[in-house]
């Protein structure tokens, strides 16, 4: 599926001195990612051996990137005074050559009972799980591939102890693709492994906040972002939404006219966003959105925590029930062009604390993520990792790492983006067409998404018999439960208020089509509509309901 | 190894009505725990199921035993306003027979790019890296075990989201296990997996710590138990030690004649210990030892942070270079009674947080350990744990169970501790016939570990030709620089204190023997008393050092 290897050839200047695109800086194809590794000592890759994303990144540094901002005034007291982990200071010995090591507490690998695990996998191009059953490919660990120069991976290394960056085997692979989709414009980036963004958004709050602050986010959110931030101390203040998602205007506006006495809280300096795909709202932020965003912090000095577990999830564009598709990106360069560019790509002041994660297209019990942003905020997140989480699974890791770096490699990885893209685009068109089918377009309107695993229905409380005699949120309970009498379960969109305090003139239902099969979704939404009209007091409609 | 199932037939009374021992509470042999086992539905094992692990402990309940104390007075301010997830109120309706829903946005299986998975691992009875080579048996997953019926966890269950409190698969082992090895005494005791008990301890302080507090410790105590304490304001106080570890006269006296003025904080709450094996110091506390700790600490109200990572790497008694070895135990009850009774197995008032973990004993590289603790703590780690870490990895914890459970059983996980337990015997041993060989007694004096993964070695720092001329810690690091240049590794002692700003008369050094193989730790302790001769202008020995 992807082009064939080619080198780039272009002169670094021309004969006036002008500078032409460097092409050891200029975007290069996913196929030439390996032939740039650079040459790592076998050590790098041994028991809980630090390591250091800038290592794993393939263009040249030293040019003329500026560096990020320092964020010292924004850091917490709690991050301030972590110190790194003070047995580290033998670990510098360790290097010697013939040394004898008695210091570390770490258990000998004749300790694991696991002798070799093997997994069956898709092999390239042949993704679907009927394919797999067929023509899976079996890629299997010894426990000590590493010792035995089969693999730079093994049991004995990934079962033991690691470091809360995680191990470089699996960081160096994160960060080449970080590289590759995003490179960012700054010059000091890094990666850190995370055990999910859920974790990371805590320990980024962590880091960041201070009781008494207020978070800005969508004025419709993660609920588990609001429910990690509260504890903290740390309220969330909406900003107003359409369907390109945040309204910048609006939240330059707040924040230009923020009342310390009026919140009870100092000027925020934090904005959480799901750029793409949007949850509960599905909505996706188009370039112009993200760079007016992107303005906006830069104006008031707002750290931007971008969590994007559905950048992936990107589909393609919705032609309607009876239209032909759009034909699927032809190679990786036609994939990468066709995603809307992340607000880290932008990142000239390094303000962009970027949550991935392999939850949403590989698998969430892997417990897997990655951090990107500034070295300096980084290095702090890792020294709280070294004495939390410790970093991800080892075990996890390991499988990751085989299947991506060894067996699929980058390109495979993303023919499986590529593929999934389609899935999600499939199951998209299920829900639309079951909501053209099954949904009073009278009361209920909607916004095909562009991303992600959300559709969000708009509900025009106004037309209910019970409206204005009873209040919204219990006009919206009340059409919940007879969702629920129908035997079906979409989401209240008041569940996800970025504040509950603020006052909300909307209605909404967030039904997912990441789940179920698609004969489930369309059934799911006939009872939804059914739902409705049995509410609303309509006729059932064409299709009989 | 373990003895022939039987059954238990006592009466549960006499003739005259006096009670006598209940076969149902009475204590029962390893191969009785699956008889035991309740009928679970099915749903019980589904994908992020709810569990609870009341549902999973074998001896009935509502009998005379106490229940837990109210810890409300210690609860942090973060953690009393953390509320459940709020989205969870719509999984209540997951049940209804037939229920469509489009309300949880998890990942459908079919984007899981892993069709198998197998491991080989060694049978019951033939642990050792060589006889797995040969007799090794291969477990396998399938994707769809759970629905097609092969077993109750699978890739499509535990590669999607999971719970806070872990998978009930593993939840369930782990429960039993604690049930059979602690019986705690009081009624509403709960298990609760945890990423690792490094990220349970920070967990464990946010919820019981609030800034300002102090901590009670051993004096020498793990350096990241400090290192994740003080940067939430928690300073650690160290208590004075002897071979058995933390002195209880020493802790009350502390505790009784606390003076908040002097210590700049009220009185602790709080005490980090790590009773068996203790990191650096290897002491292990007796049954005595612990009961009259447990007794100041009801004394005093305060909470145990019992850290139990190497409670079963409890070794065979040391017998000297010469004397002929105990005989291993026979049984699991004899291996059980063997072990130093844990706090966990006298807290009537529910006033342990029992930390354990996989780590030492089948792979650090897991991450998965679990909490014990009162039912209030418990639920009130798992509602953190539910906005964080998410519980543990759930590739991870598929290995664990398909090994644990599945395949050794519980019978067969406790012939491994014996194994493990044989393991580390011998090279304890290793490491103390080194010592009486290379080391020079009149400078170096140690008692020999009974448990866990540390020799903590003396140093009489007045025989010193430098003391008192230059102070203890300049001493104690010219020492470990000598060491280094002889081309060994060891911990310094001064890396350990609980509290560096307290005044320490001592000298140690921590030397491992988990991690070397026999000939390295024997090359390694010639070369540390190499250096000590060096630094304390003495002859070379008998051995030629």
């Amino acid at each position: 599926m992807p082009p064939p290897s080619a080198i780039h050839v272009e002169a670094v200047t021309d004969t006036a001195g002008i500078t032409l695109p460097d092409p050891l800086t200029a975007p290069i194809k996913s196929n030439e990612i390996y032939g740039r590794r650079k040459k790592t000592a076998k050590g790098q890759w041994s028991v809980a051996a630090p390591s250091d994303s800038v290592n794993f990144r393939y263009s040249p540094r030293g040019g003329d990137k500026p560096m990020a901002k320092r964020w010292d005034h924004f850091v917490s007291h709690e991050a301030s005074i972590r110190k790194g982990n003070s047995l580290k200071q033998a670990a510098k010995f360790l290097g010697n050559p013939g040394i004898i090591s008695l210091g570390g507490g770490l258990p000998s690998s004749e300790y694991f009972p696991f002798e070799e695990l093997s997994l069956k996998v898709p092999s390239r191009g042949h993704f679907s799980e009927a394919e797999t059953q067929e023509s899976g490919v079996v890629i299997k660990v010894g426990k000590h591939d590493l010792a035995n120069n089969k693999s730079i991976f093994d049991i004995a290394t990934a079962f033991n102890y690691g470091q809360g960056s995680g191990a470089a085997q699996l960081l160096r692979f994160v960060t080449e693709h970080t590289e590759y989709v995003h490179s960012p414009p700054y010059e000091d980036w890094r990666c850190t492994l995370s055990i999910g963004s859920t974790s990371a958004l805590d320990m980024t709050l962590r880091m960041l906040s201070r009781p008494g602050d207020m978070m800005l986010s969508e004025e419709y959110t993660f609920a588990t972002a609001v429910e990690t931030a509260l504890p903290l101390g740390v309220r969330v203040v909406g900003v107003s939404m359409d369907a390109e998602g945040l309204l910048p205007e609006a939240m330059d506006q707040l924040l230009s006219n923020w009342d310390a006495s009026v919140h009870g809280s100092a000027k925020p300096h934090l904005l959480y966003t799901v750029p793409t795909g949007q949850n509960p709202t599905g909505a996706t932020q188009s370039t112009e959105r993200r760079k007016a965003i992107y303005k906006v912090c830069q104006k008031h000095d707002i750290i931007i925590i971008e969590d994007e577990p559905y950048y992936f999830l990107q589909m393609q564009p919705y032609t309607g029930p009876d239209a032909p598709e759009v034909a699927p990106p032809s190679s990786h360069e036609e994939f990468l062009d066709t995603l809307v560019p992340s607000l880290l790509s932008m990142d000239v002041d390094g303000r962009v604390v970027r949550l991935d994660s392999f939850s949403k297209v590989i698998s969430p019990g892997s417990r897997i993520g990655w951090v990107t942003a500034s070295e300096q905020l980084v290095k702090i997140y890792q020294r709280h990792a070294d004495v939390s989480s410790q970093g991800p699974s080892g075990m996890a890791q390991l499988i990751l790492w085989k299947l991506l770096d060894e067996h699929w490699g980058h390109e495979g990885y993303l023919d499986w983006l590529m593929h999934i893209r389609l899935g999600y685009t499939s199951r998209r068109n299920v829900i639309l067409n079951a909501c053209e089918k099954y949904l009073p377009k009278d009361v209920v309107s909607w916004v095909p998404p562009m991303a992600g695993m959300f559709h969000w229905m708009k509900v025009d409380f106004t037309k209910h018999p019970d409206y204005p005699a009873k209040p919204i949120e219990t006009i919206e309970e009340e059409i919940f439960m007879r969702v629920i009498e129908k035997n079906a379960l979409v989401m209240r969109g008041s569940w996800f208020y970025a504040n509950a305090e603020e006052d909300h003139q909307t209605m909404f239902f967030r039904a997912t089509y990441a789940a179920a099969p698609a004969e489930k979704i369309d059934e799911g939404i006939r009872r939804f509509g059914e739902a409705i009209r049995a509410e609303f007091g309509l006729e059932t409609n064409s299709n009989g309901q």
